[in-house]
């Protein structure tokens, strides 16, 4: 149990910090968020009601003039100036204009990459066995292939389909053939050909919205309601007690008692008739409230998914490309190899996932659409990870998340009854209020103060700053948070 | 069933040529195809062994050279010049490197809008509102809404959601409240709030292969094997017999076989617990071998949905976008009113679809994602709208559609042994080999003659061109169609 709270706690992290030549900045930054207005404005508000003729915008917050947004700053479009902790839902990597994103299609050769969209799958671009290895795969987390998508939910549905290619590959002792009753049998969604199998995945668990994704998804019932879903196995996922390291044996006994009902889960969906080919996990459950779990219980469930024959599959779409400081968060948990897939979308940019393999489909057009992907936003990607290197972020998110963290453990001494449970690795930090009510105060008027930011769960409010969120940003932040929670 | 003969043949479009002023075509096309390797050639071939070593490659065909294409010519890695029948499975609206694409994201705003990609959903940008009305709306086959996606599969998986949600507010009695065991059973994916209920799809359908749009798809086995897929009714497209004149009564009596089983369908899932919600179909079945079916099979199907209260959507990701010489294919069936949902993607760069008001969630977050599309793509689409608009583009697709298909009909008299059943509308065209094996040997001698084509179903080669190809594109398209006739 000692590694929950040592990993948990990023002690390591201030080790580098004298070796660390800090990042300079995005140049043109304003100094500080600046509020003229309500939220939404009178401009946002006239575009909300011209939206609203032609799609749902019940979810719309505010419009934001993207031209003149830079760096940790989203401008709105009534001139708002708010300091970004959300980045569209996490998505941003390097903040708004970086100069290196701006220019990557002026080069020419990309222009004509991205104009001429191919079907990746038929006709690659010359450029792109080249561009999968120096891009992608100089970041996989130890995998040696890739399949590259166009978003997140597109990414776990086509994984998921691996996991169950896999299942039955083995099943069928290796043998790639097919019988005539499976060929004709999947034709009208029947077993054998459509298997009776399952996924597993956890309370609290977000993994995207398409039908797939949606049975692996538990986070909202909004979300779920009034559309059919699989009948697949759901496992508790821990939940642990703050400060964590004054409740490690309570914590320690709920990794135990998940694992157990992992176990449990297994053989009761082998006798129901509906096996377990894979689970399916978030390092860190986000939409669901930012809900982390210890290495330990990861260790723990890779080893009964492979005890089962069942693929484990890490859903880094909102975790990975650096935010927890490393550039997968699952890197923290000391796995014994590898998970069989990793997925990834948001601040990469391109949806995807690496994996092993043994994940690879021995037959093409198993796995197969007409885009694959898109080109140009892995050379959008390229440039990313060009900042990224350049300008050593992954370390500023360690600088700047263990000055957050510690400002916000700060704050819950000082107010008990306002914010709790302070969680997360690196600038990937979440905190509760004591009531939905709270949560969304806090939220309100830090807004107000120029400050966006996001919520998940019932209670959480997180923190998804870009990987160029600095220390004086996370002032800006603790600041005005201290200031919404002195006036509660 | 005069109007099948009468709309298959599309005699109307010879009353425009008088009229049309010829679109005078690409500056710096080829005259022709040129073949200097085998293709795929050495480069291809050393290429496709480096991209083997991180991905699935069997269905790469060939390695291009995009920064040289130009217009319907596809140049390949190793210098061979293709005239493209194929364009990237129906993806390239106006050819490739078309100056006005090229132009688009050397407007700053436009470039900005696009690296800075918000979750369009909550923070749209201030240019959203008047950029999704003056592009999509533009051209909206009468139909009010407009939601955005990704690709083909990500927008059949969510417009499925717009008719269960849809179909459940009904059963409700236009109540938009829950009750409290539909929001707890939906988190476990039981009903009645994840509710037995089915989308009916057709046999030899293809509408996408996530889990929902797969089990809705029934193309090709090696689609669907190893993956679950939920028990939802599976009807018959019609098949017909050709010429359409010829066989006009057999072809009626499969048109009221069909309906009469897409209403017994309705029927026995009623009685199986499993109510149908929707219909899901092509205008065209595309990927499953270009099957036709006649405006009566159509508008009968909607009278049939509205009669049991299920919405009816038509899947237009590869018919729509003008190539069947309107811009969406469903607009030649003369339907009373439009189609509940109309879904689309490929040509038109972004994925989508358009609905009516009635299938508008009353909640915001039902159909949501981080993303919500992409707005690059639609300034994309802005210019190719452009370049349609200008160049009269539907009209060059109904004079070059004219002439393939009066070319292909005296090929199929000529070589009555070799080819067959021609059909389809605009240059959406595609005939039938006697043999798969036939049909394949076809396909490769047309690429040794330096044109691209593709294969749909078991039988079928299908034209796919795009929507600048020309009379004189389609003279040599039948020119070497001709000598690999000869030649076999």
């Amino acid at each position: 149990m000692r590694n929950i709270s040592r990993l948990l706690l990023n002690k390591n992290i201030y080790r580098c910090v004298g070796t660390f030549r800090s990042f300079s900045g995005i140049p043109g930054e304003p100094n500080g968020p600046h509020i003229k207005t309500s939220i939404p404005g009178p401009r946002s508000k006239a575009l909300l009601s011209e939206l609203n003729e032609i799609q749902q915008t019940g979810s719309v917050q505010l419009f934001a003039d993207y031209s003149n947004s830079i760096g940790n700053y989203l401008i709105d479009a009534d001139g708002n100036i708010l300091l970004d902790s959300f980045t569209q839902i996490s998505s941003i990597p390097v903040g708004y204009n970086h100069p290196e994103l701006l220019n990557v299609f002026k080069q020419e050769n990309v222009l004509k990459a991205f104009i001429n969209r191919p079907a990746l799958g038929v006709f690659p671009g010359d450029y792109w066995p080249s561009l999968l290895k120096d891009v992608l795969l100089s970041i996989s987390p130890g995998l040696p292939q890739v399949t590259t998508m166009m978003c997140g939910s597109c990414s776990n549905e086509n994984a998921y389909k691996n996991l169950f290619i896999r299942y039955q590959k083995r099943a069928r002792g290796g043998d790639i053939r097919f019988t005539q009753d499976e060929e004709r049998s999947c034709m009208v969604n029947m077993p054998p050909g459509s298997p009776k199998l399952s996924l597993m995945s956890f309370h609290g668990a977000f993994h995207g919205r398409t039908f797939g994704a949606l049975t692996t998804t538990h986070s909202k019932a909004i979300h779920k309601l009034d559309i059919p879903a699989f009948d697949w196995p759901i496992a508790p996922f821990p939940k642990y007690k703050y400060p964590l390291e004054e409740n490690a044996r309570e914590n320690k006994a709920e990794d135990e008692k998940c694992l157990a009902d992992v176990e449990e889960l297994f053989e009761q969906y082998k006798k129901k008739g509906i096996p377990v080919a894979g689970i399916v996990v978030e390092p860190i459950q986000s939409e669901g409230g930012d809900n982390e779990a210890s290495p330990e219980f990861f260790q723990g469930l890779q080893n009964i998914a492979k005890k089962n024959g069942a693929g484990l599959l890490i859903d880094e779409v909102q975790t990975g490309c650096g935010a927890t400081g490393k550039m997968w968060c699952h890197e923290h948990f000391n796995l014994s190899s590898p998970p069989d897939i990793v997925t990834f979308s948001k601040k990469m940019q391109i949806g995807g996932y690496f994996h092993t393999d043994e994940m690879r489909p021995d037959h093409p057009y198993r796995v197969f659409n007409t885009w694959m992907g898109d080109p140009g936003k892995i050379f959008l990607l390229q440039a990313v990870i060009k900042v990224i290197n350049q300008n050593n972020l992954l370390k500023n998110v360690q600088i700047t998340g263990a000055k957050l963290k510690s400002g916000l453990h700060k704050l819950e001494q000082e107010y008990p009854n306002l914010i709790n449970s302070v969680r997360g690795r690196g600038t990937f930090l979440a905190f509760n209020a004591p009531s939905p009510k709270l949560r969304d105060e806090i939220l309100n008027s830090l807004k107000k103060k120029g400050v966006q930011s996001g919520g998940c769960g019932e209670l959480a409010i997180r923190l998804r700053p870009a990987l160029i969120f600095q220390e004086k940003h996370a002032d800006i932040y603790l600041d005005r948070l201290a200031q919404v929670l002195q006036e509660i």
